[in-house]
């Protein structure tokens, strides 16, 4: 979306496509358990990338009409090649700006954003515009992470100033990392009714190896990995300090090791009786 | 108990009794919902201190017999009166140390310790010594915080900075105010087998009154300004920083604010095969 910053800061290659694929088969579960929507909505799903969570939506709504935007063409033709190769029928794409849809007011019985807001200059102005567009009654779902809710075992400063790195990257551009904390006030803020807000927080130790190839290694650090060279270029932080953060993280992953992240949930409704703006 | 440092950082007066009280009433169900044990069982609770948890578990397993001890007498005392006034009699209450205790091996079927390890200068001894006390196939509980898994918003480096002190006080009398996160290394490192830890994060906002009350401002809050005329007498920090870092920690207490703390439940069994170490 147009709204994300120029370079977006997780970057669109192949890598990345995996990692997000990755984080949402071991994460997103949670997210999905109950977003199922009346059979016959209508239900537009915001910024959705390369359809990670629209075939997730789709084939957990088969009688629910999607539709899925984003401002990035190339991701949306991955998100159109990977709901086709499911046979999934359900899914209507459109390349578009959040700030310019071509949609009336209350068109929606429900909005579904993931991973969208946090990349946002104006996360507030999008919600109250998302509010216009659902019905009375109808809801909006939230899921976005919260990088400050990250700490680990063994502990490792090296650690926390490389994932600062990622964190300040995504402030520069616009966007907020720390967003997920703040889905109550900015969802209550927007307008919204009835709002709630639920943590899901990912723990990870050797118990759970799943989570920890999946989540530790190839969700998180993955993606602080991959603004190494942005970050150097920046002079955020120097090759050698980051090198020694990402060890530090991998470390967590050990036999030993614990790794703590928080995704944040809310849920809103649009009452009858909100005015628009 | 006398493992604790001398001067137990929480201090022992009424008002740190009542907070212990709002932080039992509070969180603590999530901990009691599954510590329910057979009957006939033989539970030894590490640490009672002035009975917060004793009450709750002997209300909870009336046919079980619980011995409850801690090495403050003054603490003791109240434990044991609260327990009488509730009219129980199912927990026998013992003034001891920890590393003294006149029990012989495999004396109990489960053995449940909260908020103990985290002040304990040799938690892993505490452990391997413990597991020595539970027959075969007994299990332990530990519930412990972790002050590191505190986030909130608006985000405040004068916050942290406060919390900080009460880390670094705990830190300087041989304690871990970072216990939590630690728990699966611990009793597994301790010989536990199938040890499994669950977080049990408190996520706070103004949708849910009685946690703001109960334990974002008397629960956590309250812990770190008790902390206070130590903090500044010890050198850590100045007055005016601190009282700027509570001002700070309540003001995630209001509308739009939020605040977070996970605590970290872990079980391991003692197996037939674990050797006495």
């Amino acid at each position: 979306m147009e709204n994300r910053e120029p370079e977006y800061v997780h970057g669109y290659d192949e890598r990345e496509s995996q990692r997000l694929q990755a984080q949402a088969g071991s994460v997103l579960d949670l997210l999905h358990a109950d977003a199922a929507y009346p059979r016959g909505s209508r239900v537009l799903e915001v910024g959705c990338g390369t359809g990670a969570q629209t075939l997730t939506l789709a084939r957990n709504n088969p009688a629910v009409r999607i539709v899925a935007f984003d401002g990035a063409a190339s991701s949306l033709a991955l998100a159109r090649a990977r709901v086709r190769a499911a046979g999934l029928g359900n899914v209507e794409f459109l390349h578009a700006d959040l700030f310019a849809l071509p949609f009336s007011e209350q068109s929606f019985d429900h909005v579904f954003v993931c991973f969208v807001l946090e990349h946002l200059i104006k996360p507030h102005e999008a919600l109250v515009l998302l509010q216009r567009l659902l019905k009375p009654g109808g809801t909006i779902t939230v899921f976005e992470g919260d990088h400050g809710s990250t700490y680990f075992h063994p502990h490792s400063d090296a650690a926390c100033k490389a994932i600062s790195c990622q964190v300040e990257l995504q402030r520069r551009a616009g966007g907020n990392a720390l967003i997920g904390r703040q889905l109550f006030p900015l969802l209550s803020g927007a307008g919204f009714a009835d709002v709630r807000v639920s943590p899901q927080i990912v723990y990870v130790d050797a118990s759970r190896p799943a989570l920890v190839e999946g989540f530790t290694k190839k969700t998180f650090t993955a993606m602080i990995e991959g603004v190494r060279e942005r970050a150097v270029a920046a002079g955020i932080i120097d090759a050698a300090s980051f090198d020694a953060g990402i060890r530090a993280l991998y470390r967590t992953a050990e036999n030993d090791g614990v790794f703590c992240y928080t995704f944040f949930k809310g849920v809103g409704v649009r009452t009858a009786s909100t005015a628009v703006r």
